[in-house]
């Protein structure tokens, strides 16, 4: 039986509305890359990951050179905000200033200050909530060799994978962020 | 009446077809995270997202934590280019010159210049060559609060949402980069 | 001749199957976008993009602003790792420390003995592999005016394209990344 023009019409007209439909049921999916290991790179990735989660979009962070002090329990408590050749920070500085010691550590506490006056929770306070609202975190194996970290350096609830695993979950994904 | 083999065939064939047109023709999308607040760091957001609204891609820039202060009138004008802690300055310094005073003025200068003799344009004209071709400009709303900034210290044609807000509309993109 | 409802279920279920395939199919592909020029952040784009490539994922680096400097053979023996304004390097120190001259060159040499030490190739032999294995290099066109780069300063296989060019690869990428 030959397939009239107006047949072909209404297939086509099918196949546009169950393709909308099933590319607005897919399930979302977010890959995060965190190399930095600074207190005001720490936030990006914990708090889009954790709102992420909250929106039901499925999320992963891979934490990779200087960004794996971020689930580096001997560390997180302590990320720092660089004080130097940082012009945009609120109160800037000249770089004398900047490089006298303690002014790495003021310009931290001035972050966690300005933090907390607004109730963002604490690096490690976002880690316990990415954990729990199912955010996977990833450790960078290559980095872990390069730094001589062991597994036990870290917190609890952490895989570990190489470059290749993560980038086998990112190719699935549909945001994808390096910070 | 039951379907033939034959038909089955020949409406895969037509679905297929139906299907490539209509992922082909799927308008594009791009959504950018603007995290820093350097001269240098300001460019490649606006830079990318105005090429992009040329090529008819649709473009949005979400501001947040230092890179607020692009949108921030009373700030934008006088971003700087950190002297300190790269290396990869075309005129490198070591570190205890580019301390002194004056020298992320000098650096400041030097990039403007560059970018003026191949007719780059500033960044005051590239927000506004951005809100003319239809990028949307974002700002954090937790970064306000952190900050203390209103909406009336941004320039004009900026809308303020949220983390949530802005993921929507990126788990939707085709291409997500965080400056 | 009427449609069925029956008809209806079927060509939905083609739809779906058909459109699973084809994204199945789907040749992956990750578009980066390297714009820094620090020794430890020339690692990421080309670890990333080299292990993307034995995966058979397409991939291409769009090198811009300072991250021009990974593919300029005059500079790209001699990348350097900021010691300052980095409270997350390994072994942290003061600025006033960091500031003097020569702690860049420590910095820098301390990571080289790392990366050695677990067999991590240099950059020069991780560009070598990316070329081999077919990924993309290729160098911002607006970055070479503005900073007077010739393409003979360049290392051999790269390409030159504009800010346009790219946006058109990324823009049917799976993974896009800003490094």
């Amino acid at each position: 039986m030959p397939v009239s023009e107006q047949d072909v019409k209404l297939i086509e007209k099918i196949v546009e509305e169950k393709l909308k439909k099933l590319l607005a049921e897919k399930q979302k999916r977010m890959a995060i890359i965190a190399s930095k290991g600074t207190l005001d790179m720490a936030y990006p990735p914990l708090i889009l990951a954790t709102t992420a989660a909250a929106m039901d979009i499925e999320c992963s962070i891979f934490f990779t050179f200087y960004g794996l002090d971020i689930i580096n329990k001997k560390k997180n408590k302590n990320l720092k905000v660089p004080s130097l050749a940082n012009p945009a920070m609120p109160v800037p500085m000249p770089n004398i200033i900047g490089a006298l010691p303690g002014m790495t550590a003021m310009a931290t506490r001035m972050m966690k200050g300005w933090m907390k006056k607004v109730n963002v929770p604490l690096i490690t306070d976002l880690l316990d909530i990415a954990v729990e609202t199912g955010v996977k975190l990833v450790a960078c194996q290559m980095t872990m060799d390069v730094m001589g970290i062991k597994k036990d350096d870290l917190i609890e609830g952490v895989e570990v994978c190489g470059a290749a695993g993560f980038l086998e979950y990112a190719s699935n994904a549909d945001i994808t962020l390096f910070v």
